[in-house]
């Protein structure tokens, strides 16, 4: 039995143990190092930012751009991070060049009803507000960095594998969202097909900040912050393949270190939901370490409990004319819903058990690999055995919902119409979309509380000089259900930038 | 609008405010004060304990049997915090005194594997783990200490309001639980009639804690912590009527303010589906200061978002033979499912709307001020017609039901069949239990993370010197869904007691 919650033997000691004498004579419990323990600067900066994703790198060009000295780590081989594995979606509207080019009606009210109102309860109103109303300069600033987008709209569901650069990558459309507010296509992606988008937006990135002078360090892992004795982070220890050394940061130290999928123990104690998805959905970097150095050095943390955990029931397109089932065999939200809207339900909502039933017109075709077959019958009795659900209770669940949708009504979840018709015609097979059994990635939104300008708070509402956080390393506009893709990369450039100027002094 | 999520002018920096200059020569950010900064320790102890409820008092009276001495501060003018007024449960098992002198049969294992199989995925093992083997132990202890318990079992549902003593006082009975562990009532409350057993329990633990020469001092909060430069907890600024003093612990301090029910910037924050629930259930005391002086100090917290959610549903417990449906009209959980677990159901899977529809038999009559009378009809179309349920959902959720609760059967729920019956007979009504309608008590169950002593975890594992957290400012075995009345007083005074021990030295 572990002798403490948070683990006797962490991993940040398995990977100090080794180290050099500094630390081992550091007071056991002070987890953030203290100034007078650190023997020298092996080298002293302006801001050192920790991560080099979309987050980190709009920080480091901001803060160099407005006259900072910057040094930007990475602990991997490879810089990027999660952003540059990922569809390179940024969710912007509120009449954005590239909207307003394809003609698409938006507003930055539209924009923040749909947010606030079909999002989850406790999110950071003045973030959303501020990201609302700047969403059109910040994309505007997206092309002028050089991210190229197409002047192409798709209507069709999911991130678009063509070079359409706008799409409705949300929950807008499915009800209740489509009535709390105007819906519009907000998924702005590089026009580059496939799943490249990521990759396309962070090498332009990555490319204006060599051209500012900045070039990402790699294999230098962040492992410590260093606290001045009034409580100001003033540097960090990082670990290299040289071993130990002391950076000193004059105006701050931005973590940017990602989130913690990958960070098991982490992911048991604040997010067990997440830690039962089949798919651990991020760069390899997404250890928790930015996160944890926070929390040590007295910062806050909110939603930890809280993740993007995607039910990839689409595409195909055809399957939405199936229906989703719980455990009891009953439905419980629309099929034309957000993925990660229908992931949310049934990881946290549905104790992680849910099933797709197909009939032969909406059968899974194509892209089965995604979630097993679970059992296949000619008729829905025969299913439901094989499922061992309640005795009667999907029969009696698709018997209600065909009676309405032969007449082209769901009064239950309000399908949209050109999904929705009967179940009819054998063969009838249930996909088993059990978060812990099908094709389901997930990673986590929960971080350190920060201001508007990326500055870390402790749990007085104060901030902690010298220390700023961004990307998923912060508590920023994404919490769950994550209702659009797009809102992870937009708030980790958005605010990336803010605190690369605030913590350059700028603002 | 705000400037930051956790609050530019946070409830701290009002309280302050006038305060003398040694505060206000802090350095901003510090939310500890650095010892540099503390003129002169006003009075020095071995242990300072803020806080009297449960875990406070087993915990200073513990440090005093060990010979340390102690201070025992309440921020309030009474003392006994949420624990003096709540019912007196204490979860206890494994084989008590009392259990065996009632021939109830009952082992560490079965309850162990109660509390693990029937509770949240996120549950601290090892805290479970001893807790259940010193169960017994732990009982005699409260015997010892001169709780008196009478020789009565109640098989009834709900706190006795009678003198019984033991009682199943969680989900035991009910479906999928009683499937999982072999039920056992676990229920020991002091055999006093009616909302008593809180008080009960507090005058005699306050009573040994005078004879061993500790008196709480009321009216003095516990406002911030001081650290050495080593990182070390060394004492405490407080407030008192008299001032600001500086109370200096040679040894260590307890936070042992309870939970922050009554902080709702806190709760919006991070428990925003308690922060909709009608009664916030708890003590004045329970503000959040005790989990935001440990966190400002570098601690981890667990389980923020969790909570203790009431539908009382029953009494009566003929309630129990209606129906519990959610805004889809569909029944979602079994009626006779342990209070809390159903309130969970609702504030954090059902979005917290859910409605009781009762028939003749089933009728709410003598307490109905629990939940507004929201619809009566002669017919369930009629009902479902005003709560503008989906169009034939509640009809044929009561249609299916029926059909097998006239054979004796709930394939759905398997709800026990004492309970069982169609729905039959009208006046049917629907009761309004949403959690912002019905009289819906809440508290919260996140808390500081600390290991089995009690002593204060940071975010890599490590305890933080001299600091100690107990009852609910820590993430004790309470989580949520709440399976069982007793299990946060339990876990209060086991885990108090051990806190006491280590902090004095004796562990």
């Amino acid at each position: 039995m572990d002798k403490t919650e948070t683990g006797q033997l962490s991993r940040r000691r398995l990977l100090l143990a080794g180290g050099a004498t500094a630390l081992a004579t550091a007071v056991p419990g002070v987890a953030a190092l203290p100034r007078s323990q650190v023997p020298a600067w092996d080298e002293q900066v302006d801001v050192l930012v920790a991560g080099s994703g979309a987050g980190g790198t709009c920080a480091a060009l901001e803060a160099r751009r407005a006259g900072a000295s910057v040094l930007l780590l990475e602990s991997l081989t490879m810089p990027g991070g999660s952003s540059a594995l990922s569809g390179g979606v940024v969710y912007a509207g509120g009449g954005t060049a590239l909207q307003r080019a394809l003609k698409v009606t938006d507003t930055p009210e539209a924009m923040f009803n749909f947010l606030l109102r079909a999002g989850s309860p406790n999110q950071p109103r003045d973030k959303i507000q501020l990201y609302c109303e700047q969403s059109p300069e910040h994309f505007a600033w997206l092309v002028a960095q050089g991210v190229a987008y197409t002047e192409k709209l798709t209507l069709a569901k999911g991130l678009p594998m063509g070079d359409e650069s706008l799409y409705f990558s949300g929950n807008e459309q499915a009800w209740p969202a489509r009535d709390l507010a105007q819906p519009a296509p907000r998924g702005h992606v590089p026009g580059v097909s496939g799943m490249n988008g990521g990759r396309a937006l962070m090498e332009v990135l990555h490319r204006q900040l060599g051209s500012a002078g900045v070039r990402p360090r790699t294999g230098v892992a962040v492992k410590q912050l260093v606290l001045e004795s009034d409580g100001r982070v003033s540097g960090a220890v990082v670990e290299t393949s040289a071993g130990r050394q002391y950076l000193g940061a004059r105006r701050g130290v931005v973590l940017a270190c990602g989130g913690f999928i990958h960070n098991r123990r982490m992911l048991a104690q604040h997010a067990p939901q997440l830690a039962r998805c089949a798919v651990p959905w991020g760069g390899a970097g997404d250890q928790g370490e930015g996160i944890n150095m926070g929390i040590a050095a007295g910062a806050a943390s909110l939603r930890m409990n809280e993740g993007f955990a995607v039910a990839p029931v689409y595409p195909p397109e055809n399957s939405i004319a199936a229906i989703l089932i719980n455990a009891s065999g009953q439905r419980f939200i629309s099929e034309d819903s957000y993925h990660a809207v229908i992931g949310h339900a049934i990881a946290y909502e549905q104790q992680g058990k849910a099933w797709l039933i197909t009939d032969q017109g909406s059968s899974y075709q194509g892209v089965q690999d995604n979630f097993p077959l679970a059992a296949t019958s000619n008729n829905i009795g025969g299913l439901a055995e094989h499922l061992a659900l309640p005795r009667g209770a999907l029969q009696n669940t698709v018997a209600y919902y065909n009676r309405y949708a032969s007449k082209g009504e769901d009064p239950m979840f309000r399908k949209s119409p050109e999904y929705l018709r009967p179940l009819q015609g054998p063969p009838y097979k249930a996909w088993n979309i059990a978060v812990d059994k099908a094709f389901f990635p997930a990673h986590t939104l929960g971080g350190l509380a920060t201001d508007l300008d990326g500055a870390v708070i402790n749990s007085f509402g104060e901030t902690i000089p010298g220390l700023y956080a961004v990307g998923r390393t912060a508590a920023g506009i994404p919490s769950a259900p994550y209702i659009a893709s797009g809102l992870s990369l937009g708030d980790a450039t958005f605010f990336g930038r803010r605190a690369g100027q605030a913590v350059a002094g700028r603002r």
